[in-house]
């Protein structure tokens, strides 16, 4: 039997009580292959992870998928798919392939969630209005194979100042009207801190998503940003976001699931996965403070 | 008598024509003082100029009035006011006498609009949602006095990239939330392409903000941003912006005054200012195409 998607697995805490919904996502120990990584979950007491594809890839995705079971770890989400705003019918064809192969894997590893970077203008294109219908239109292909598959689809909205180069999906507001064209248990949206934390509408765009939220995602806006903006993420309390009010939105608008700590930075890479995993869980107190 | 604030200074032109609304924002031309600046435009036929307030200072009030009447240019924006986000009373009250100061050069030089940079979160603070009352409470000051001056102020929403060190007013929406509070002629909203080209809801903003448009800016988003992200900036034309159907939107909600071209860039600055304006001049029929 598996476990209703996103759910946690210590049905004995009560919600939102903060630790026992600690995931690793593994870009944050992007140097671990996916076996050092479930040891170092098992170790620190983290009961859940986000796989990335090429790490899942590079160790074999029977062998991924034997090594979280065997270690007891829920998996959070697999990460990613997306990518959907080429034009040339080739690389279209190519990107919607790649995607079904996202989620046969979401299926096999049993995630909550497969993770969706939709893609930026393709090269060239100054056409931003036509890359973001290009990204319905892909989604409409994907969520009925994602549905069947029991796979759920979650589309994360990207800062803006990724729009050019990555994602043309902006805010949570736009990547809810996005989903709300397919049932709820195929399409979901992803509510990460760093993209959406700046975003005047965000409270009431969270209280709207309700159930859609598919995953919740925690690192923190520091400032200045390095010269690779993708690197510029720093761990909760390192920067300037405001963690338990948008995590108690997220709670009231219903989501019970694993809150993923993601955070793409050259010096957290640089230092010991277990000394990572170990800021990871004295950070979390600020995402969820314990009431006195 | 003193011209309309807004208007083009060449009343036999159509609307939309292009050229004739061209306007030097000073920050392009870093290096210029007013003098040279006023001089570039004459020689470049360009009719109008933004200024900013320290090359206003090291040219002396009286003398960078004196100069720009002298070249019979109209002034399309004095920058900048705002940094209201500070929370230190002693820090906050220089804030507001300095903002006044500000509007009182922009009254002295007729600027069509003083352009406000609202403020970032306080050094130690992530108490964005105080920020943003802290910028509301600012403008409840300052817009009598600015009325009571004839200065319309505009509030500028920059990129989500910059509300925590810079500004916390993120999208064109919430401008306008705050400038509604106040009449029309005090208060009104900049567009500037780069701060707001990703925004899904931008279309829809900009026809509803209607006669509140107090200045349109002009610039293009480079990728990738450089190391310092206020210098990322690049000619209409070098990036990812579709300027034409801005601008339409722009002039369909009633808009008629200057367009301004504004780029923060040191490769910008270091080329000579007659070959950067000539650049602007060429580039500038991307913003208004001229129909065959």
């Amino acid at each position: 039997m598996t476990r209703p998607r996103g759910t946690r697995p210590s049905p004995g805490a009560g919600p939102g009580t903060g630790l026992d919904r600690l995931a690793l996502n593994q870009a944050t120990t992007e140097r671990w292959t996916v076996a050092e990584a479930v040891d170092g979950c098992v170790r620190a007491g983290i009961g859940a992870i986000g796989l990335w594809r090429r790490q899942v890839a590079e160790a074999g995705l029977p062998e991924s998928v034997a090594a979280v079971r065997r270690a007891g770890l829920h998996i959070s989400s697999l990460c990613r798919g997306g990518f959907f705003t080429v034009t040339d019918p080739a690389l279209r064809a190519e990107s919607l392939a790649d995607n079904r192969r996202a989620i046969d894997e979401a299926a096999a590893l049993e995630a909550d969630v497969l993770v969706l970077v939709c893609g930026g203008l393709p090269p060239g294109s100054r056409d931003l209005a036509g890359a973001r219908r290009a990204v319905a239109d892909a989604l409409d292909e994907l969520a009925p194979y994602a549905q069947q598959s029991g796979v759920r689809l979650g589309i994360e909205p990207l800062h803006p100042m990724f729009c050019a180069d990555r994602c043309v999906v902006s805010t949570l507001g736009q990547a809810l009207d996005l989903a709300r064209r397919y049932p709820t248990e195929a399409v979901g949206v992803v509510v990460d801190t760093y993209h959406v934390w700046w975003d005047p509408d965000l409270d009431a765009r969270i209280a709207e998503a309700g159930d859609r939220i598919a995953s919740f995602q925690v690192c923190d806006w520091v400032v200045p940003l390095p010269a690779d903006m993708l690197l510029g993420r720093g761990h909760v309390g390192d920067g300037y976001i405001d963690f338990a009010p948008i995590a108690a939105a997220v709670d009231a608008a219903g989501y019970t699931g694993w809150v993923e700590v993601e955070i793409f930075n050259e010096r957290v890479w640089d230092a010991p996965g277990d000394e990572t995993l170990r800021t990871m869980r004295e950070r979390f107190a600020a995402v969820y403070p314990v009431s006195s």
